[in-house]
């Protein structure tokens, strides 16, 4: 399985940030730890700080061979448009991940603008998040 | 490890309801898939439409040897602070579950004030929901 | 014609309750009534306080030789998302019924979340709502 | 028993909408069902599609030998303050009607800023909506 | 001072309504006090439930030789834009009345939509806010 | 007639203030103006910047042979309990004033807090506000 | 193509309001201008203030031989479900138009309840608003 | 004096929860602690964690010889129309306690729904809550 | 025990006010009552209609031998943020008192902005609320 | 006449996305139609996902000789402070275009940031809207 | 350059509150610290704890030698509609000023009903924001 | 002190802008003037129209040599979860400036999505905006 792991803004400085929300690890960690736990799967990481990164990052897998979508997008969740209507181009399964639980923190984190454009949603359990996504992913894989 | 997996109101009838939202398999199937799947770990299983038998089923987990409670608390998710104050007392591991997608229905689905007391909620997977539930459960045990 | 007619908390006590909302006759009286004036259909009359049973109750009639439902969630009406859910799961016409009319009382009574999941819903005509509700039945099962 | 049957915007176009939320009949029809059913009472039947015209019909029943009201104000229904302050002139019973369901379709159609004055509100059953609205009145007039 | 008195729905129903909102008077009443009280001045009466009379009655009096409006809008006064939209086609002085005082009855009449167009709002004196509103134009019409 | 004029917080600066609301009288302008204009009747002014104050001048005039109560509140009429409740107190009549038309300017100041215990609000006409106080006064009284 | 162009409350004034936000024509500038540059196309102009007659027109086009509706509802635009209701009826392609752009005026100008039941809304472009809407219909009739 | 004291969902885990919104004594020590200081009085304790429990709980002092309720629906007491409805049927005094102060917490326990039906509410004085509330019963029996 | 009872504006008329809310005591009643009801303690009473009085008063309390603060800020409870401050500013135990049940009257009335920073609030119960409140104040001395 | 015609996220995947709502043509299909359609005028054409590069975009028109401005801002629209700040910088004629019909869709796009600073907006009528926008600017243009 | 430092509720107890929030200084320290400070500049002085002084003291700046206004209206920044037409009042350089950063603390503090009538607002930097104050008046003075 | 001076979207093109609240200096302007008055110091300036890149010039700050941030996020101050949470990643003092006073414009600029994160905000001095925000680091850099 081929999957894109895409992350959003401020993702790239994880480590660096609050650990109680956040944990300890870098994104680095986390990109080795998947690819070292998932050896079987092929993943192209990305993240960028701007939103329409992240909207033509979506786009590229319009008729790619990637087969399947595993994205964070930090603080772009809440409110981008533009993302949601990215989302909405792909045929491929797409599962959102957040690190911390969004429905214990912020009011204005409650709601998944993006969400509601991906097949289910992960929220809470830090760098674990990420390895529930792919075995997520894998299911949906099965059922195409 | 010990798990309870408690389902609230109306999952007993699963596999009657629109395959739409949420798949043809039965509660029954599903407990017999995940006992199947994760032999090593024990399972308690409990369904009941009655949110104070939820709360009560929450408290009987207080100071016994059950090490982590799924729960997917149905229409109760919603609303229930009785469910959330009951959640509050648990030291264990909680990880909410939906079938669907609680960001892609109707706008009151939208807020989990019981997801609120768990360490993360994984929603729209169907019955991988569970699956990926018991999966993130071993890894928080792993951190106690 | 074989119909439940379900009512919910605190119904049991009506009689003892302000006559200006509810009239003066008792559950029974009601009930009585309704199978004086209808001796050609079959009730099951079910009462409960407890959200949970109405939940039940209404499970009980799928696949069963139950023709129509009527019903009176109290003040269940206005909150219960678990009730709504169960409701869903019928196929036989459902008539939502409430001795008073929920649009000239307290603000929360107005909207019914139960009654978006039934076919009709009839308010404000004391016991005789429970008439009419039967009466309306019996032009849905026509239809059927 | 005499009796108005008022009709507000758009219903002299039944039969020509949406079947899905109307049904097939047209207003003739209706009348002509309710006559023929109810052959016992005296009808006088009215639409109009305009806001005044509903509000001067309500008036024309102040001291008049008119003995219920059965009404469907349409789109009125949801915001006209001048229509509700016209019912209050009323001492004889009324009885507001809906072919839909108001508590299954758009949210701005779950209020009824009329039916507050009204004795009770029917809503659901297509053209069985005004045979209940008939039935309801007969029950309202041996009260008075 | 030739001056436009203009009444909306269910004015003309008057001393027929709750007197304890409106008083007890009706409408001819209170035209006949106005024009005995103020000889000096010539009154256009008039009184419509429907909106857009209302609408052009305000129309007619562009480049009139009309001094002044009063106008009680009633049920309008909460909700109609085309009135507002009307009245700001005037140069002429303009006082809206009421019987009632909007601000102690239901919060929907604390709003007055077409009020914000009015010099000056009188509410709450029964049939001597008419009289008020005239001795208010007199003093407006002093300044033009 | 015997009768309080009370104003509010900044009342005491008119005529420095934006003439464009306020007109450009000042106070004492308006009270002697309203001396010369009701030589039968007994004023007694009084203005306040302090809420309590203003409360303070209301409960006065409990059991005193004050006949009625002419009121402008300024910034208060929007928020204040305390005053309203003083207005509780009094069984004389009471007219609200306003110098400039509250329903045309910034929306917090379309409600009157305090208005909803005044018998009626009188608001648009500068200091012709508080002359056509003054004449409802006059009419109320007769009524007592 | 024949087109029916119906204007709603206060249009039968333009010329004489603010021009500021409508221009300086008159309607029947507006109607020669559009017979004048669309000389191929029959049109049918109407103007009413009254909400119902506006109602009746578009049920008028219901089975006729008119090809397409440009509608400017005026003040009903934001508020009139009963318009709503009856641009329902229609198969015909329908423009909404407005002289001024109402998303830039006040708040309540903002939203359209008719708009949302035409093909398309086209908004401050003052007469070439109309225009725009003839030729909008010259395409969507080539679609039919 | 002979009086119920009735506690909702989770007041049988007290001791067991937060301790800093709670306090440390678990229930049974408040009721031996209230008998024993009041050793005048007759207590019937009950607590249940099912909203209809409570209802009926309520239900039972209709027509009984107990004179007064002591409640503290815990999580039900900021959304369960069924309690309040039941509370309406009682004519004996009824006194709401919470353990913690429920204005100074989440913003959703600032609303009491089942406290308008109360004579009073003690909120935020921990076990002394139940002492406060029967003190308060003793002096609301008196006025009986 | 020395104890401040501090009561907000228009308390000072009390028994001249709507006897179903407030009760038929005066001020000077209820200060007399609790003196003779609490000999063992020593009352600061003081009352004021002034905002900031309140203010002061609740400064005086800092490093004072005060040992508590009973306090009902009438109208000012539900809005201000000044004496919410002030009260921030002691150590001593604070029950805020009510006569009339806050819960039950008016939605403004309904939250407390100053309760948030007492310890406890008791509503409801006429002048034994403050007989209450010296009870809870020995309570919480305890704990001190 | 020279003009820029800007779009914004997604628009680059015309043709890709929901035929139901924005129709079969590719972007360049439409910049095609355009050129094509008007080739008396100049077209630059831009698209971009990047919220901030619409910003410099925007900018790039002040003193240059682009002669008026056709936007499409995508799923920036409903949210974007920073484009509608740009806007205020242009002097140029701005259009805004929307393929489909913002008033008939998600209540979130039903609102335009972005629109309140162009002369007008013209939504729903798929490639079309673009044409009806360059003949929109051909009028504005001629006003200039 | 001659100006006003104004001060409101509880701002005199500066010192003795929530250091986290407001610092350890007493106001006498500050506005020692400013006079030793800004030895060019003549500092009038004033706290008050009473909304309607606070009015008063903003009135007398009127046609006064004062040169500029800082204020810091403590809890009445967020609901004195008073105040903000007193400094309606005012042609001098006004600057609000907040100890505590009033965008990082609770919701209704967020707002700044009386900052909208200032030139500026400076918030967040303890008594720094006061230095700050004066330096910014230094300049708003220069242009004057 | 070594000093970032970050600008967001539009401030580039300052002076080319709505003079009334921006006031005439250009961007350079400014910075050729912070830096003239300020010589003691070094300051980075950068600006951005793109929110991912404010993003990550925040990010660069960590761990560097900067010892303060004043930053002018413009139209993305009311928006953007992306730069608040990058800001939460800085240890330095911040200190977000405003040209125009936020408080004074339209209702969607009063709330600083942005300034919840920033030791303080300064708002409404134009230029003198930023030089404040200097003195503000000076002094929390003493602090530190």
């Amino acid at each position: 399985m081929k999957c894109m792991i895409l992350n959003g803004p401020n993702l790239n400085m994880l480590g660096r940030r609050d650990a109680g929300h956040y944990g300890s690890d870098t994104l680095d960690n986390i990109q080795d730890f998947l690819t070292g736990r998932f050896s079987n799967h092929e993943f192209i990481f990305m993240q960028s700080n701007l939103e329409g990164d992240l909207v033509e990052a979506i786009q590229s897998l319009v008729d790619s061979d990637v087969d399947g979508l595993i994205a964070n997008f930090g603080g772009y969740t809440h409110t981008s448009v533009a993302i949601r209507d990215a989302l909405d181009l792909l045929d491929i399964p797409i599962v959102e991940v957040h690190l911390s639980n969004i429905h214990a923190r912020e009011k204005f984190r409650e709601r998944s603008v993006t969400g509601a454009k991906a097949n289910g949603v992960i929220t809470g359990f830090g760098k674990q998040s990420y390895v529930l996504g792919v075995q997520a992913l894998e299911e949906l894989e099965k059922k195409q």
